[in-house]
């Protein structure tokens, strides 16, 4: 096993550990009263039902190149987490994109009803806060500056914004800088302060913080163009649809805009210029960099 | 005016003007890209259509009784009134109470849609935290201790579980317990927090935070009651509906399983209490219990 690959391994355990133990029962105890267990049940049943737990690595990563102590970053890596699941459930309701599957399994409103799935973000996205700030052998400091980029992050100005103009796009063409922008602040804000909060938590300089805006800056769009690349191949490959056209909503991307192969350039480029960025940590960037190449590549 | 009216009158204006602020459009500056400046209205509409704006109030209050300067706690006091918001708005929607007025007005998903108004919801809540945590003149310390409440009083723990509680105690007659319990989460917890907050915005000693505790108690509980009270007498008036019964949806409430008469002791047993906890402030101590009072005593 290749050290990318068992610090890769060792980063999920702990994540998936910690997920496990905020949301336990445990953790509710005596407030399983009417009603109220489903809840606590759907706000599990998304948290546990983990993606790649790309967010909250970069937390534990940063942290670690950063010279602190990374087990201390996870209750500001499962922030990231929690506001991210948070934010899927509410983009699967009715009133949003409608979507009954979430990463294969029925998604959450399908299973505990819309009320709950309501609250059980609503709960998500509180709980991100509570478990930031009581985050333990960390200073108050620390502490408030994570929370408040989290919320910047996360907010009406972040990851809020992206969601409603993603929304306003469905079913319009709409420019390169526009879908950018979009994602920018749908999916980037996100990846950027997970980066961020683990410099915070290392109680890293401005020079390190700027590295990881730029690191965060880059997959995360990266994410998004192989993301379209994705769509459209394994369409092609599964539905027999027209390559470069996401024919259900004739929403713009990359590929539809770009086409399939300047695309890949483009993630490509991308990449390299978020590993570049690693430079200043020397050898010890080489798990940020095998991670950007890990998405790059993927296959799903 | 009296010394009550005339402070009463500068806290809500204090509040007012802080809640045009935080939502006024330059506050979103550059962001007014397709579909965002609907939300941003949603959140705004919400915010700005005030109710009695009692939860900053007593944030206001409870740091200038211990000491501080009351115009620092103000990000305190909007983060508890834009939570309280929030709820408002999610509570409304259609998967929930599905009310289409709140306070006279239509609410917000009959104004601005379904869509716009969950992330009107979700926005405000992450403001809260924005605005608790970016607060000026604050220690680090304060801002992270408060934050943290904030979220423990606002989450799953808190006022959702109480959200919970009530939606499924819906059309069912519950005990004399549950409804309190359920009360004091879904209302009283946020009121309790609000108060610890301005203790904690001044630096307040545990006796005092204790002191907000019990006041807030007492006052949130007796509020609760007083609106069943009041449901119940409007609706005698207005409707002729049977005096102690909430026949729409038979729910149990302080009234029906108490009757009239008791209800209204019981509020005025509370208010008190909620008073005498306020011995220990002397004199100071006067705004809070007129202010109990004014809540015992409202007719609407």
């Amino acid at each position: 096993m290749t050290d990318f690959n068992k610090r890769f391994d060792e980063y999920v355990s702990l994540i998936n550990g910690a997920a496990d133990k905020y949301v336990a029962e445990e953790a509710f105890e005596g407030r399983e009263s009417s009603g109220l267990s489903e809840m606590l049940k759907a706000m599990a049943y998304s948290l546990k039902n983990g993606g790649k737990r790309i967010r909250p690595m970069l937390t534990l990563e940063f942290c670690r190149l950063c010279g602190g102590d990374y087990c201390k970053a996870l209750p500001f890596a499962l922030g990231a987490e929690m506001i991210h699941t948070y934010s899927l459930i509410h983009d699967d309701l009715p009133c949003m994109d409608d979507d009954d599957m979430r990463r294969g399994k029925p998604s959450s409103h399908k299973v505990f009803g819309e009320a709950n799935a309501l609250l059980a973000g609503d709960a998500l996205l509180t709980l991100a806060f509570e478990t930031v700030l009581s985050a333990e052998g960390v200073s108050f400091e620390a502490k408030a500056k994570a929370g408040l980029e989290l919320a910047k992050a996360a907010g009406c100005s972040g990851m809020i914004a992206g969601q409603v103009m993603d929304l306003a796009n469905e079913g319009k063409a709409a420019p390169l800088e526009d879908i950018k922008e979009t994602d920018r602040l749908k999916t980037g804000e996100m990846i950027r302060v997970s980066c961020v909060m683990g410099c915070i938590a290392a109680g890293a300089d401005k020079e390190k913080i700027k590295v990881a805006e730029i690191y965060s800056e880059n997959i995360g769009l990266a994410f998004q163009i192989v993301d379209d690349i994705l769509d459209v191949t394994s369409d092609a490959e599964t539905l027999g649809k027209p390559i470069g056209s996401d024919s259900e909503n004739e929403k713009s991307t990359y590929v539809s805009l770009l086409g399939l192969e300047k695309s890949a350039e483009y993630a490509e480029k991308l990449t390299e210029s978020a590993k570049e960025a690693l430079n200043i940590f020397g050898g010890e960037g080489e798990f940020l960099a095998r991670l950007a190449d890990m998405l790059a590549s993927r296959k799903n």
